[in-house]
């Protein structure tokens, strides 16, 4: 193009926009209604997740599941008439292998155990050592190197349910670093107390990092029964010898993608209103709560919109992420790719903590963003009273883009239960109620249409000194 | 013994006892307060269990684990005064080994299956074969041979949690018999949707029968999640191809034991009242709920009456039945080896459903038998308000007994989460609360005492005519 219409562009972008008014609200009413009518009684919410969770299943980054998902998702979003492509995005291949391990003394017993993503494997035939348990890293630290040298260090802490999601916070670190900070010691191995809510015996899996010139340890997640029931051998005064085989590994980097799909605007194509979930799964179950139902959620709200003839002002764009369980590659990838339009990023929305009913948006925007959202969410007080919550991040995915000054939207579920299944071979379709998840959709989809449609836009959020991207759940 | 006293003894036994009178109830009250004070302030029934489940672990049959248990029951009867003897039961050995499943298609998926006990294995590498569903044998009947030969037959129903305790019993044969029946139609494979109330990912075992005559094929339970997951395949209308790996095996029997303990009656010792509970369980968990929470409660029951001094009228004989899960030769032998004395056995009490509140006793006794049971429960409203229901065979281990005229009580626990996790790898020591386990220590103690202490009997059940043994559940 010219340069003179060039710089009429650039310069158009760098104008602030108007403000979106809460009094628009109301003039999308029957707008919200058709949408909402067409996501609960004509919805494809349902059926989006059961292809991924019964056909497709586990997802993890660089798997065949993973890429049946990206191909799936592409193919399914052009039937629906949307634009759909790939964005490139390189990923880790990580492989779990046979895993097991076992008490030896003071009372023989197995133990249910997997391999954190990320993990080294342990030598064939395993390891074999006696184990240390601390609460946190600051009695491991007092436990010194005497204490901790050769040995498997467990940390052993209890979430407390009805607290979870605040504990979930407070005690990842000892799954993500905990490797890190026992082989600082010495320790052969490193285990962790699931980081779940409910005992049924299932490992917890998530991930871990290694640091460079510390060495890497295996890494692993007991069930919360046999984190307590070492832990009672262990308060018994007694050495508790332990045997941990881990058969993972690390393979090369694989070529994967981020599935991007437009509703382009009517009117200001080039602002978007970005809706995302992410792609991939852990390994264990199907990956139907983290996230195939975000997953579903953003591909319906699509196909809805698109099917209802809504086509707002601005460009809706769903992204499907790959790589938030284990890396961030695709939140970072999509960042890389758009760094220079964030600026025309005007509300990014992420779904990412399960297909139960809907309970709020986050919200991290600017002076007179709440009054904005908290009118939209009114249309639906009869779908899902929602409320508006200030602060968050949106979702791992979009969590980059706040270093643009994107108002970052979340929109949360009651994740009362969602530790319960999270990470788990139980993270499986029945743990979502299609009536939930329709209402989920909806949700996004009033909020996403409004969004583009309003004539203003929300006031975009304070910038912060530090906008590292939000760590993977 | 002379002639003339053998025959004394006999007539003994044989005349009818004076019938038990609600009001001799209140002179226990006493007593009774000793002892729930004893069992809820001062008890071993959580230490007990504990060892159990942490130090021993699982107790199959013929396993190391239950071996392990009778010798260490009897040794710790003995250090707390009673006398303990082991009697002998002959227990079949069946071992699990590795087990696996999955879809081959339509679309590949592990599936979460174990072998039923008694099961056969799969031929060396597995056998595949397409599924084919059925909601019950009848329809399994519906379909004949022309749909059945060659196929894996799917028993899939499913447990309705709330009446779940009712459909257990209904649904048991698609688990015990599933295998017989499907054969008869030329069928490869056996599998059951768990029954169990909670998809956790977590397949539920249990026993299974062959019939001489029929193909013995191998059967196992797949998990709720995994049955659901190829019933929604099948509903699709497409072949589901599944590949079953078996890798259990049947041993010769081996000589296992009851464990037998007493505290012999300070009057009528050679009349007997016998509480029960079994020391096997199945391999997957350790056996907290199935049964180790009744032996604690037998075994601190003795315990409590023995340090308190409490010796009542007759004897109180704990029995710790081996092999109710997968045979219930424990129960058999002890019908044989006592059948003699059926006549001065005045009443048997097992507990057999869990660690969690008591709430009944069920009871199986002669006119103006409830309303004796009712006075004694009485005295424990404080403690735990317990019904008195009509009914039931007392216990699986017991239920031979009914042969003999001798009345059969059940303690029986709140059973709403009881099929969570029965047969399940999460029958572990954190699903029995210890005071629910104390609490139901001091109901079976006070009933014991009551029974064995007041000087009539509870009145006899009129025979029946078919006196079949419970089947283990």
């Amino acid at each position: 193009m010219p340069r003179r219409a060039h710089l009429l562009v650039l310069a158009a972008a760098l104008v602030p926009l108007a403000a979106a008014d809460r009094s628009e609200v109301e003039g999308y009413r029957a707008a919200a209604a058709r949408i909402a009518g067409a996501a609960l009684v004509d919805g494809r919410s349902r059926e989006i997740l059961q292809h991924l969770s019964d056909r497709i299943g586990p997802r993890l980054s660089g798997s065949p599941g993973a890429e049946a998902a990206v191909r799936w998702t592409r193919e399914r979003l052009i039937r629906d008439g949307l634009d759909a492509r790939l964005e490139a995005v390189t990923v880790p291949r990580w492989v779990r292998g046979e895993e097991s391990a076992e008490i030896l003394s003071p009372a023989p017993q197995r133990l249910a155990v997997t391999a954190l993503g990320s993990s080294e494997p342990t030598p064939d035939g395993g390891l074999e050592a006696e184990v240390v348990s601390v609460g946190s890293f600051d009695e491991l630290k007092a436990l010194g190197k005497a204490r901790v040298r050769g040995r498997i260090v467990l940390y052993h802490r209890v979430l407390v349910p009805g607290d979870a999601q605040q504990d979930y916070g407070a005690l990842g670190p000892l799954r993500t670093r905990g490797a890190v900070e026992a082989a600082r010691l010495g320790a052969v191995a490193s285990l962790v107390r699931s980081l779940g809510t409910l005992s049924a015996r299932l490992p917890h899996t998530g991930n871990m990092r290694y640091e460079d010139g510390v060495p890497r340890i295996p890494a692993a997640a007991l069930a919360a029964e046999d984190a307590d029931l070492v832990q009672r051998l262990l308060d018994s005064g007694e050495a508790v010898r332990v045997r941990l085989r881990l058969g993972c590994r690390t393979l090369p980097d694989v070529e994967s993608a981020n599935v991007v799909a437009e509703l382009r605007g009517r009117e200001r194509p080039d602002e978007i209103v970005l809706i995302a979930a992410h792609l991939d799964s852990w390994d264990l179950g199907t990956g139907a709560i983290d996230d195939g139902a975000g997953v579903a959620a953003v591909m319906d709200t699509l196909r809805i919109l698109k099917s209802l003839g809504l086509t707002p002002r601005r460009t809706v764009r769903g992204v499907l992420y790959m790589n938030e369980e284990n890396g961030l590659r695709g939140g970072r990838a999509y960042l890389e790719a758009h760094r220079d339009a964030l600026g025309r990023h005007v509300a990014a929305i992420e779904s990412d903590s399960g297909g139960t009913r809907p309970v709020a948006f986050t919200a991290l925007t600017g002076e007179g963003g709440m009054d904005v959202l908290e009118g939209i969410v009114s249309l639906l007080a009869a779908v899902a009273p929602l409320a508006v919550e200030p602060g968050g991040h949106g979702g791992a995915d979009i969590s980059p883009l706040r270093a643009g000054g994107v108002p970052l939207l979340g929109l949360r579920q009651d994740t009362t239960h969602y530790l319960d299944w999270h990470h788990t071979a139980a993270d499986t379709l029945d743990k979502v109620d299609p009536g939930d998840l329709a209402r989920n959709t909806a949700a996004l989809a009033v909020m996403a249409y409004a969004l583009a449609e309003m004539p203003g836009t929300l006031p975009r959020p304070a910038p912060e000194e530090s906008a590292a991207p939000r760590p993977a759940r």
